[in-house]
């Protein structure tokens, strides 16, 4: 039948993208620096043949038959998706030339190097015609896949599907009215660093503690794992395997936890989809926004409250001896200390709306209001100062900051806070339906809300869209208000 | 042309390999439990892709038209390697019966299953009926392979190719005829346990002495790395990733030293093969006695040298602050006890000769007078008592101790013990012309040693035999007696 053959080709497609993801898992985990390239190499070589089978035609025409109303209604749910997405993907897919897939796969390729070149030498000039091409090409792309649509509308959908520039106009809009002032409220907050970045934290230690957090939090050891790489991420084979990897920092043994956190909730979600979904399109969530918005509703909602603390401090400085001495209320403190600063990744929850809402705003210069590649740095400057109060010493801390724009990733950017804002109805909801989350996570009781998350969210995978799965849950729009609201009550309570 | 074609297939053939291989080192060191199906799955559909290319007709035509002597000559040594083995060894495999080979793959995985289940329990007979069939269909396969040559002798070449049994019951039986009277001598020499096993050795802390002393021995990290699993092992992409694993005791720091210095020994062989062989079937060494050599030349021939310590003792004391009042007299007779035991692989290096003897004897018993399964406890036995004075008190720590018979395995075991006897003729021809090792070694010179070791033998990868080894190595025939020699000088020596 149809429907077994579909089975069998999706089958061979997982087979290879496991293959690679391991190769790619590998390649930041563990690989010598000799052996890189040959893995690289059958990385290339494996993509290249699941790529053959995805694009054939007649994998094509076997979805379109599948498409066909009698045989698609017979399908479950997972297998729709498969079939809906795969289709719809490769209808798009198949209209850009060959020629064209060739000069834009070379371009990303320089570009990437050149933006590496330029922050390093703290240079824009020499990146801003690579920029510009990619925005050329990316322009071209969208001008074959959905032709007539607006480009910036068929960015964001490609990260977060359904998600439109006007939403996001409102809402960030909506964001940014509250935020400013209450940044204005906090800037000038005395703060003294803490103690705690003037000891030395064994590695080994650190690991430890990860291990705790993790397993307090909920992720599952038998069915994922740990390692270290440069920059922390997670990586899913399916649910019964999902990796995260982490960074330690010998005297900051917070940035670990945090990133323990984070990663551990994007984990968390992929190890609690719906096993009926396994192999199937919809075995993880694909939408970045929705993804984000579990990693930072542990990182952030959870992981900045006091009450989060209570039940693992003692025994997390049973671990590190050398915070021994550093009071719960003091590193509470540290945690939810908010200033502006320069970098995206490193800033705290409340500034970092403000980074994205930045970068947000140049990726409407450039799509709406055509910007070109070198008026940016400017823009960026501007904006900052707008926006945080501060002005770049140069282009490496402003806006050659991230690597997201030298690939051609524009539009991904919004889906971070939209996490964030997303996290801000799912707290409200859950407030509603199981009571005050501090008085629940004091009682060491956090797996009431992970397994809230669980059933609610995570067991779709991506079965449900980002708009849909607020509307299930939280059965109210979309809206900055809640998570100004929670920004509000915590810190102004703060500064009273 | 041809040469063209051939280098194609390889390096697909490869890319297959090495994602292979990089799915079982994970399943070794890092898969979830849950995780572990998915990637066997992804295993056995890479091997089935592998496997149809490696048999296909295309292939082995292309392999035949290469074959051809104005085409073979104009190959370099490696090509002319892969091309002349996979012919060889297609041309074999072509003569098996299609369904035959689904009979032994399926009796050799309810074979593997009954061994554990049957070594668990303490109960040969459970086993018997599987070994039995392991055996006949052994038989059967080197009847289609190799018809009308020694079944004995095919299975040795497997693992060590030019390799007989007349050769090695000579070489085995003047050991056998040395040994016991020298195991006479020790038996009774009166050792107490040193108190090294009564403190606890932090994990972490072992692996930076694993780290040590693969660097002091010459493994390269840039071309290598290290992981933990149940056993250890080595695994090689290529020159340049070669991987070992350990497995961490916390009362006895002595079993992972030993484990890392065996591994690192495999590993120094395949990081030095010569590059321009890479990519061809010559870039690791495929014999396993040979391979063996390597990692029981430095296991047992350098580390169980009170030289080989003296220049990194102190240093093992400084990670491992519980081993500080052991002085390095007491080390060195500990890991230089030789007493009689059950386990092969927890035997010292002189009665571990006699464990690989016994199993040789069997294989004998088998293949030459065909033996029945059943009757083989009790040789085990009578053997176990012959040659180590002691009985075993059941078939667990007896005949059912390896897992090497129970998937068919059959001639791989002599392997091991060649290693130990071209390791006596390596120490010899080395003496003569580096001098005193101990000399070296107490000057921390050890790298004078590997690199003699690198340009007479592994750079040669595949491309000489074992028996050309010893040959253009030690231009002297192959025998026990420096072996015999090694073993005089130092344990009389000791008892003395």
């Amino acid at each position: 039948t149809i429907e077994e053959k579909l089975k069998e080709k999706l089958a061979v497609l997982n087979h290879y993208e496991r293959a690679i993801t391991l190769l790619n898992w590998d390649m930041y985990t563990a690989v010598p620096r000799l052996g890189y390239q040959g893995m690289a190499d059958t990385v290339a070589f494996l993509s290249q043949r699941q790529f053959e089978l995805a694009t054939s035609d007649e994998f094509y025409a076997l979805l379109g038959e599948a498409m066909e109303p009698t045989v698609f209604e017979a399908l479950d749910e997972g297998m729709q998706y498969s079939v809906r997405t795969l289709y719809r993907d490769q209808t798009k897919q198949r209209r850009i030339p060959v020629d064209f897939v060739k000069r834009y796969v070379e371009a990303q390729s320089v570009s990437r190097r050149v933006w590496e070149e330029a922050k390093t030498g703290n240079d824009f000039s020499m990146f801003a015609p690579h920029l510009q091409a990619m925005i050329d090409l990316t322009r071209e792309k969208c001008s074959y896949t959905d032709p007539d649509q607006d480009v910036y509308n068929v960015l964001l959908d490609q990260y977060e599907e359904g998600m439109h520039a006007e939403i996001i106009d409102s809402v960030f809009g909506e964001l940014k009215e509250g935020l400013l002032p209450l940044l204005e409220k906090l800037r000038n907050k005395p703060h003294n660093p803490s103690r705690l970045y003037e000891r030395t934290y064994p590695l080994h230690q650190q690991e430890k503690v990860q291990q705790l957090l993790l397993e307090y939090i909920g992720f599952n050891f038998s069915a994922g794992t740990t390692a270290q790489s440069m920059h922390p991420f997670t990586l899913g084979f399916s649910r019964n395997d999902v990796r995260v990897t982490n960074h330690f920092h010998l005297n900051n043994p917070i940035s670990a936890m945090f990133s323990a956190i984070h990663e551990g909730g994007h984990a968390i979600f992929d190890q609690n989809v719906d096993p009926a979904l396994m192999g199937t399109e919809a075995d993880s969530c694909r939408y970045m926004g929705l993804h984000e918005s579990q990693s930072r509703f542990y990182e952030n909602i959870l992981g900045r409250r006091r009450s989060f603390w209570e039940p693992v401090y003692d025994k997390i400085k049973l671990l590190l001896p050398e915070m021994s001495d550093i009071p719960l209320d003091e590193f509470v403190s540290e945690i939810n200390y908010i200033h502006p600063s320069f970098i995206r990744t490193e800033a705290d929850e409340v500034t970092y709306c403000l980074h994205i809402i930045l970068r947000y705003e140049i990726e409407q210069a450039i799509f709406r209001d055509g910007a070109k590649a070198d008026e940016l740095p400017e823009l960026w400057n501007v904006k900052t100062q707008e926006l945080l109060g501060i002005t770049p010493s140069g282009d490496s801390e402003g806006i050659l900051q991230d690597m997201h724009w030298s690939d051609g990733s524009f539009g991904y950017f919004p889906s971070y806070l939209l996490g964030n804002i997303y996290d801000g109805l799912f707290l409200e909801t859950m407030t509603d339906e199981l009571g005050d989350i501090d008085d629940i996570l004091s009682q060491g009781e956090i797996q009431t809300i992970t397994k809230w998350l669980n059933s609610k969210i995570h067991r779709y995978g991506s079965l449900r869209l980002p708009a849909k799965v607020i509307e299930e849950v939280c059965h109210r729009p979309l809206s900055a208000r809640p998570l100004l609201a929670y920004f509000s009550k915590k810190y102004d309570a703060v500064k009273a």
